[in-house]
């Protein structure tokens, strides 16, 4: 009885004068470290680009998706990583409030298009998003079937312009339908692959990420192979092509690439180490609340809810 | 009856093989030009930024947003255009998927900051938001109520995870409550004014534009006055500073501000004249349906729904 009304008196304190919580960032930072999950050196791509006008060095690191999502495609890029196609290409086109993209810039010329390494596959379509079993998810009390691999589905990141449902299944931000079809969502970083029109779906070759505000309508329209886990500023704080689509007008205005490689393939000691807050920790689902229910100090209106993309996915270099 | 029997026809041949439809870009293009409506030489403020390191001009036109929203705050802003008073300073913070922030960089210096004219309102935190009479918003069939000055609810943007009602009321992004508050939305290219801890609510030196996916957490939190509708990139390509919060650490990585002015203290010939698009046309409603279902060429599913933030309103120089 003592306790219980030592509880009751201090929900009642707490409700007449909210206490200052921690901000999400907080909330992370303070993890167990079993909550970290690593990333694998063969998920990992890092891409060096020539130094910045200061002469600064810039690196760019990318995080793979796991199979069975996007496997195809991401099967194709460790191929080009590993025939180091990449290196000596550029970056070309960034488009404000859109996307950064790099690759051959020559790509759409015959005659001047750098050869793709054998063995690439065509993804079909259908890659795009995944039919899947579903499972029961729940958060908290509140339970829904969502397909796997979707694992935490937060009442906090719940409506969404885009999707019947969304989610997080190790470490990625997903949407999912009620017929038990997953799919990877177009967040800030994201990374996809660019293609022709219908029936072409891209073969990994160009690249880009995400620099705007969450192109959402492109999910199920372009494969998500990744994101950028470190480096984006590298990436879209670049100037934007005057040209269509924002592609540079002049070859001198791209960034020169000079090489992409998998962490795996580098020297032990070359070989950064990354780690992000499991989506499937309950300090991920405390963090998601946060998020969506900021009270730390510089806050007065809590939204009471938060955008699938603005649920931002901890990452840091392994301690 | 020939003619009904030819719609029939006509619809049957449509779902069979789905005609492509004009992109939004395109729809917003072919409007009338009764469609458009001007913004105020007196609701625009240019800002001149020092060429950039290849000695390319910088200019940002602010639309700033109409009384009764965020009116105080306007208020004080024009008081500081026509004081000239950010001539000689910079844009001094860039933080990556956030903001960029403009004004005296020394301004929390009391023996360096720059004084402030006299007259400037003190806003109160009631002012984030506006309780405003109700009336009814249709969207073909479909009705709500809506407070004013929300007069566009689109049924293609009415998932929203930060509010239960969002639309757009003469050319502005809008979200309410269903009690009749009313408020602006962080979205891209959104201007916002930069405040200390509560209760300080800022006085519209300090500015803000969001160069991320759109901070709506934010939203009741801080004031919004505008929006910039030309020269987003300037702001946006910014190298990104490495101090806390994006805040540059050295002074010589700032960007200098040559001048702001108010469009309508220019000489008549110097008056930029720019238009948006109506969001209570016809033409607003068709382009947000574009948005929600894009079956232009490139795309082949489309999203069945938009984020506000996405349906950007078509804003372009006067013909």
């Amino acid at each position: 009885m003592k306790e219980l009304a030592l509880l009751s008196l201090a929900a009642l304190l707490a409700a007449a004068a909210p206490e200052k919580k921690p901000a999400p960032g907080e909330i992370a930072a303070a993890a167990p470290a079993s909550d970290w999950a690593d990333i694998a050196a063969d998920d990992l791509l890092v891409m060096t680009l020539a130094p910045d006008p200061k002469g600064k060095p810039r690196q760019v690191l990318i995080q793979l998706m796991p199979p069975p999502l996007s496997e195809g495609w991401v099967g194709n890029i460790h191929a080009l990583a590993k025939a180091h196609w990449w290196d000596g290409l550029s970056v070309y086109r960034v488009q404000d409030n859109y996307v950064t993209q790099w690759g051959d810039a020559d790509g759409d010329d015959p005659k001047k298009a750098k050869p793709l390494p054998d063995g690439l596959k065509t993804v079909p379509e259908s890659g795009y998003a995944l039919k899947s079993p579903t499972h029961r998810v729940c958060d908290g009390g509140n339970c829904r079937r969502a397909p796997e691999p979707v694992t935490a589905t937060l009442k906090a990141v719940s409506r969404d312009a885009y999707a019947p449902g969304v989610g997080f299944g190790h470490g990625w931000p997903l949407a999912f339908d009620d017929q038990g079809v997953v799919w990877p969502t177009h967040c800030y970083g994201m990374v996809g692959v660019a293609r022709d029109l219908s029936p072409s779906t891209g073969t990994g070759a160009e690249l880009y990420t995400v620099i705007s505000h969450a192109p959402r309508h492109l999910d199920r329209n372009i494969a998500l192979v990744g994101r950028v886990v470190e480096g984006m500023a590298e990436l879209s704080s670049l100037p934007r092509g005057a040209g269509s689509l924002g592609v540079y007008e002049k070859p001198d205005e791209r960034t020169p690439i000079l090489s992409v490689r998998l962490a795996s393939e580098l020297p032990a000691a070359e070989q950064p180490h990354l780690q992000y807050l499991s989506t499937e920790s309950a300090t991920f689902a405390r963090y998601a609340e946060a998020v969506a229910n900021r009270r730390d100090p510089f806050f007065i209106a809590p939204a009471g809810g938060a955008d699938l993309c603005n649920v931002r996915v901890p990452v840091r270099r392994r301690p």
